[in-house]
């Protein structure tokens, strides 16, 4: 089945709200198996929208549209689709029933406009919204089938999840199963080159992507049950696997380098503690971005001024005179001075210069000192970022992780 | 200028990042005075990638493309553009040594795939990237024009804002003056309420966007000079300053509540510190994320443990036994504790429960305390923030920073 996503909204395009909706559909189609070929994006405008819908049934099997399901005037997704399909509207009057009964619930008396989200194409499928006022529904005609989802998250996701999913899962046949495996600290065209013989193949597939400091691999299957196509993926996992080595940390969409670092500290049952400067504080809330960070961290300090590396953490004015504070020997003092007064297993420290001003021929904009320090010694890495401020701030971040990472895993 | 946004990147299409270049560049364009009428997403895939470049420009004159410009084999976007506008492909020069002195700063080796980054379709004004190895162009003929930009959106906004925008608003005739007033701690709906009758103006016009803990105003006039459209939106800003009072406290498309706190620091020649539970190093890293922070903050801590609050902050056993470190009375010996330790002109500490887990009755999740302490004494104020983890630490943040911007501004 090829399927395309029309959005309808105004919103959209005047770039009051990111399409996430598209985001979230893209995602569940994939694990679904339905093949999905474009997106698209009109405005509250009639003769635009029909355009748009016309043009995606002459390319796919299933128009799936999010929005234009409100009580307003410009409301007018199903009223386009019907028109399509040149199928009249008929009030549904349990539609009607559970629309009056939510209203009063919420308090809003009903206007006429109101009337117009219990009009749904004759013979039409109808998803209750279980979270608004706007019921979508599934409309099938000569091979050609709409799915209508109101366009506010909410109300979509929960429609999509018990209806429309269920209903798509039943009707495909064909199951793909994909893996990602994500690799931190090699370049995307580096990796290419090593996987480069890998690309050829249709089925699986191999595709990367790419994101600050790492990549994400791809791989899919397409079989007709689920274990059958995770087992034809298997041998090119594990080739991919073998190729990068100790580049890749884990898989799946949700996983990340810091879910990574934090999840082998809680299954050592040791702690970590950050001593940032350039970073400000971005390592330490990145462990703490993920739920269960307690069991790993206890404190963190963010040392900025030269007299605070001193006096928090001890570094010696004598390395800070003769290498200043953008050098491996700051980094390496940074960290044993917080290992040292936190008393936590780990500490890894980051020092540099994020810039924009600062830069100078010794230390250009982007050149940043990691050291992670354990029971066994510490040990620090020189890096040179390029980019912004904050690009440079995010590859530290993502760096400083996984040099613990590699540590934690005894690399 | 009619224009359409052509995304490309099947990484889109399996809905593994939402399409905020689309949302930026939507937003921008409408600022611009540019009318757009359409998003299109397709995969890397030539075919079908040509067939959504060749129906844009059946529609629109201006089509601006974002991804396909990396170093693989199906980044193919500058390709495709060339072959719509049958023009060969041009080796830039000064786009090869420029990439070449990219990859040797970060000690990368430079491939065959790079080469074919710096290859333009023959005349393209070629937009060089700041932050990325694949610059964009612009190539124009036959009236149409296509704006080539990088996928990953820092990139694609640094080209935008210094190379596209200032030659989009050249090329458009009419000016459009935009003035974004930003507006924190009073929710949309009631800021509404307040505005109501100054949303019937059509010339200059007023939009509200809604961000976490915050509002962002917009006033647009068009007028024939930037002066005309800038004198033709004074009164009604003015009129929205009087309204919203203290709520207000900077504008412009890069203000922030942290770089309103800074800058107040940095003329007051103040210093802070922080002292942060839940929020975990992101209050220091926000104010960190600006250039010259050192101005105003040395030094910063995490106390995550009650432990850490203990030892570090000088917080008593007794506060946190009879109130728990979820309390008004922690967030206010925190905050003290930091303030002594570090020698800051000002403290603020930050307390709560960001959940998932550990809500009870008396604490549920989104309940935080935060506290300001200055020369002349400390106060904390209770927060109920409603939403995820991310979100509850994303407007703690916000809000402690509010907290100190009132008081540094006698409020």
């Amino acid at each position: 089945m090829i399927a395309e996503i029309l959005s309808v909204g105004t919103e959209l395009l005047m770039g009051q709200i990111a399409n996430t909706d598209a985001q979230y559909i893209s995602k569940r189609l994939s694990e679904l198996g339905v093949t999905l070929y474009r997106h698209t994006t009109v405005g509250d405008n009639v003769g635009r929208l029909k355009e748009a819908l016309a043009e995606a049934f002459s390319r796919a099997d299933l128009v799936i549209t999010t929005g234009g399901l409100g009580p307003t005037e410009d409301d007018l997704t199903k009223e386009t689709v019907a028109e399509y399909f040149s199928l009249p509207l008929e009030m549904d009057e349990a539609s009607l029933a559970a629309l009056r009964a939510h209203l009063e619930q919420i308090g809003r008396p009903m206007t006429d406009n109101n009337l117009k989200q219990a009009l749904f194409p004759t013979g039409a499928r109808i998803m209750p919204n279980a979270c608004g006022t706007a019921p979508g529904c599934i409309v099938e005609k000569d091979g050609k089938i709409a799915a209508i989802l109101p366009g506010p998250p909410f109300e979509m996701k929960d429609m999509f999840e018990r209806q429309l999913a269920p209903w798509l899962s039943q009707r495909s046949g064909v199951h793909i199963e994909s893996r990602f495996l994500r690799i931190f600290g090699i370049g995307e065209s580096l990796l290419e080159t090593q996987l480069q013989d890998l690309f050829h193949s249709d089925n699986p597939t191999l595709a990367l992507y790419c994101g600050p400091g790492e990549v994400l691999a791809r791989v899919s299957a397409r079989a007709n049950t689920k274990e059958e196509a995770a087992q034809m993926m298997e041998p090119l996992v594990q080739e991919i696997l073998r190729r990068v080595g100790s580049f890749y940390y884990g898989s799946g969409m949700d996983a990340s380098i810091s879910k990574a670092a934090l999840d082998l500290l809680k299954s050592r049952h040791e702690t970590v503690c950050f001593a940032e400067s350039c970073t400000g504080g971005r390592l330490a809330a990145a462990l703490i971005d993920h739920s269960g960070a307690s069991d790993a961290l206890c404190e963190s300090y963010v040392t900025y001024s030269d007299e605070a590396k001193t006096r928090i953490l001890g570094v010696s004015l004598h390395t800070l005179s003769a290498h200043t504070c953008y050098s491996a020997e700051c980094a390496i003092e940074m960290a044993e001075g917080a290992r040292r007064i936190s008393g936590a297993n780990w500490s890894v420290s980051v020092t540099g210069l994020a810039g924009p001003n600062g830069g100078s021929e010794r230390t250009p904009v982007g050149t940043v000192y990691i050291a992670v320090s354990g029971a066994e010694g510490t040990s620090a890495k020189e890096f040179h970022f390029a980019g912004g401020r904050d690009h440079i701030r995010t590859l530290a971040v993502g760096h400083a992780l996984n040099m613990l990472r590699l540590k934690l895993s005894g690399q």
